[in-house]
């Protein structure tokens, strides 16, 4: 049974454990068996410790899996989370298939425009940001390097309701059967 | 003489290129090669091709570098920059030692609360963001698997004027000196 590493910043829902198992019986009934970063045991470590001991346990459980499913919707900024970032170019530099996802359908430019806010863009067709860096704008949805990574097996975006942004699985479900017909 | 991969979000800044010279010089000074990401040709294509085109040079660099020298600064939120993050990732996975730096001294709970600022956030220890998402607090600046990856060579954090948030070098130059002297 193919395995599969499940990253996102759904971890740091209050019912993140919930929509691991959620991931992971959508996995399941696709023939695929899904790690979850929080099937790491960090017992009663506290701070650096057990950031570390995270750390290493999903570097082992990336290495162990087969392909990678990636929850790229923004998160605290117009971009995936920095750690699923990370685990995107682990698997891909170990020419591991990534597939991802996002619960958010604009464009970057369109992300960065409503993320800087109407007081700080100056026009709608803005190309820079409040600090003058350049807004990436190559008609993706996502700084180029993730979805680069992608072509090696889907990027795949959906529209939710704001409730669900980080919980709903629809687009999960849809990098599922892609990486199970695979 | 060892090749260094110069990842971070200063590509973005209108004077990127100068940037990435200053940063090579500092390499060269101290025996070390620096490949810049604007180092790529991307000739006449644009949109997604030119995105592929600068895809594949990036990962070629990194193949062929020995170390990567990361700028972590919080870019467009509290975190770093995503495709920086990918190439913490990319470089970690081949087993390349990553020396990492951020121009910003906060803790990642303090970067995410100035983030949300006064109005978001319910009191001053606020432990999750506005979506209700946990804010990781391991006593780290920035998500754990970017500073767990850094044990393999450093994380540096220096305070800046915001003027000079993604192009100031001190920070950088001791990184340079750290890889230079392992």
């Amino acid at each position: 049974m193919p395995k599969v590493y499940l990253a996102g910043p759904e971890v740091f829902l209050p019912n993140a454990r919930e929509v691991g198992a959620a991931k992971q019986a959508i996995c399941a009934a696709a023939g695929l068996q899904g790690f979850f970063p929080l099937d790491n045991e960090i017992g009663d470590l506290g701070g650096p410790e057990a950031a570390w001991r995270i750390y290493d346990g999903n570097v082992a459980m990336m290495r162990a899996a087969d392909l990678l499913i990636a929850n790229l919707t923004p998160f605290r900024g117009p971009s995936a989370d920095a750690g699923t970032a990370f685990e995107v170019g682990f698997m891909r530099a170990l020419g591991k298939p990534v597939f991802a996802y996002a619960n958010v359908a604009l464009s970057y430019p369109e992300r960065v425009r409503g993320w800087l806010g109407g007081a700080l863009v100056p026009h709608a067709a803005a190309t820079e940001d409040h600090h003058g860096l350049a807004i990436e704008d190559f008609g993706l949805k996502d700084n180029l390097m993730l979805e680069g990574a992608a072509l090696s097996g889907a990027f795949l975006v959906e529209e939710v309701p704001a409730e669900r942004l980080y919980s709903d699985l629809a687009a999960f479900a849809r990098c599922v059967a892609l990486a199970a017909g695979g």
